[in-house]
């Protein structure tokens, strides 16, 4: 895993996915006491930063491999991203959802070509699922990230900041970014360290969910409680990856955990002030940003908004908090 | 008017006003029938595409008029890009707006330095009484679209279309935009007519303010009965300028209605489907791409959702529609 596999990704990715804008807002700034700059990500194709990965991995898919297909295995963004990723390139999609993932969710990638499984997140285990299927018909898997190309793909995210943030004037910064497995994290820091080596990633979690936050500080994986709840379902991951992991420990500052009730502020602030559509797990890293300015150093943050996947019932919620 | 003042507008603006991207998505080809590209000029700054005028216009005065001040006068959009344009212009901004606008375009325009003047819409004359306050104090009045630079600043919203469609290899479209004086329409068109020459606008107004559509259609500028009503305030304008008018008429196609309930389906698939937050006048050119497809012709359709400045009980109506 290295920036040259980024690079590469970039190249692929051209023309296929979307260069998204920084954003910002004086209002903002003023909240965070700091200037605040918004990568929205929910403005990708699919509605999450996941199109990235999942082009990424498909583009480099053989012709014999894309005509047998590929499985993924999603809470539902990596699942679009990858859906539309194998219907652009040709190939069958099979994806592996939980039964209770965000109905927008599923609807959206079954609309999107794929063949769609549902399992029960609590009584049975996806990797087996995955893996079975897999096999029986002689697909490849893309992993959500623990995968070197998904995380390549991700990392793109990062060259474009750094670009962006350049063209700005800005090269040093903190870059909040939400975090799951580690994919975007990981890669968005393996890209800043070859692009703008004075922007630092901190990683931003849902509270219960902090298990990339304690591994960091730990100095080794840990994992989380199974038994807590979380409305950012894009993000409620286990334990970070074995890729991901020590790349984040080379190169992440300490990890942040935000609380529900932020994430819903912030996304109540998003719309209100940036006009984008942000989802609870999307929410996590621009709610740090705004609500735990003491946890960040320097004049700028740059927040990554990694998706936009909210059905109306969560977002009329975060509209109730303005 | 011509296309150098509008390239002028460009320099000047560059590093100041975003360059919104282009965004798309198969559910909406799929409503429409042919495919639909969005450019979202509610990611602007101050959340329309009014900051582009504003600050083509402010940015063209004198080191004396800068110091004297502007004045402008505006249901809301143009208030908050011209107050933000004075304000980084380090100008004192008078802004004119009517006490029923929607309050958070009366907030916003406080908060960023400007001081509001409201009027009775219903008793009293605005042109008067910004004619009157710009003597008295010595303003440079910033008029709303009736204006050459203003129209130059908008109208680079169309070489950013022109260029970033070549970029997708479209040079054919018809572009479909939320008009009310036709400030931003006549822009496009002017740029349009120069840098993609294949594209034509379409002017999409509110039912009930139609004048635009019925100017072109009689050849002759023509005016709304005063009485009607629409949810589209940023769009509810009398008739077309006098230097706005002879431009559409010699480069628009005819006109369209659109109802207020379209604007908010519209509005309820932007959310969904770009992750995006549009006002209702904003979203009238969306609207008519997405529902009147039989009144466009080709292959592709470019709507400009102008603005975002929506409060959450108009938006929580869009999401209603979902």
């Amino acid at each position: 895993m290295n920036i040259d596999m980024i690079r590469a990704a970039a190249v692929r990715l051209q023309g296929h996915a979307r260069v998204t804008p920084l954003l910002s807002s004086p209002f903002l700034d003023k909240i965070a006491g700091r200037r605040i700059l918004v990568k929205p990500e929910c403005l990708q194709h699919t509605g999450s930063f996941k199109f990235r990965g999942g082009w990424a991995a498909v583009s480099m898919l053989s012709d014999a491999q894309l005509m047998s297909g590929v499985i993924a295995y999603s809470s539902g963004n990596h699942a679009q991203g990858v859906a539309l990723a194998a219907k652009e390139h040709g190939a069958p999609a099979v994806i592996v959802m939980p039964s209770d993932a965000p109905k927008i969710k599923i609807d959206n990638t079954r609309a999107l070509g794929a063949e769609v499984i549902l399992y029960d997140r609590a009584t049975e285990d996806r990797d087996e699922i995955g893996t079975r299927i897999a096999n029986q018909r002689g697909l490849t898997l893309i992993k959500p990230f623990d995968e070197p190309q998904v995380i390549a793909g991700q990392g793109t995210v990062g060259l474009e900041i750094a670009a962006q943030a350049a063209a700005l004037g800005i090269t040093q910064a903190q870059v909040a970014v939400c975090c799951g497995g580690g994919g975007l994290s990981s890669g968005i820091a393996l890209a800043l360290a070859a692009d703008a080596p004075q922007m630092q990633v901190r990683t931003c979690e849902p509270v219960g969910f902090d298990d990339v936050a304690r591994s960091l500080a730990a100095g080794k994986i840990l994992a989380n409680t199974p038994s807590n709840a979380s409305i950012c379902d894009a993000i409620v991951t286990t334990q970070p990856g074995n890729i991901t992991y020590p790349i984040m420990h080379a190169h992440c500052g300490a990890g942040l955990a935000v609380s529900d009730d932020d994430c819903l502020r912030a996304m109540g602030l998003a719309f209100e002030r940036l006009k984008i559509v942000v989802e609870p797990g999307g929410a996590v890293a621009l709610a740090a940003a705004l609500f735990y300015p003491d946890s960040f150093q320097g004049d700028t943050v740059i927040a990554v908004t990694t998706g936009g996947n909210v059905d109306t019932a969560t977002f009329a919620r975060a509209l109730d908090t303005l």
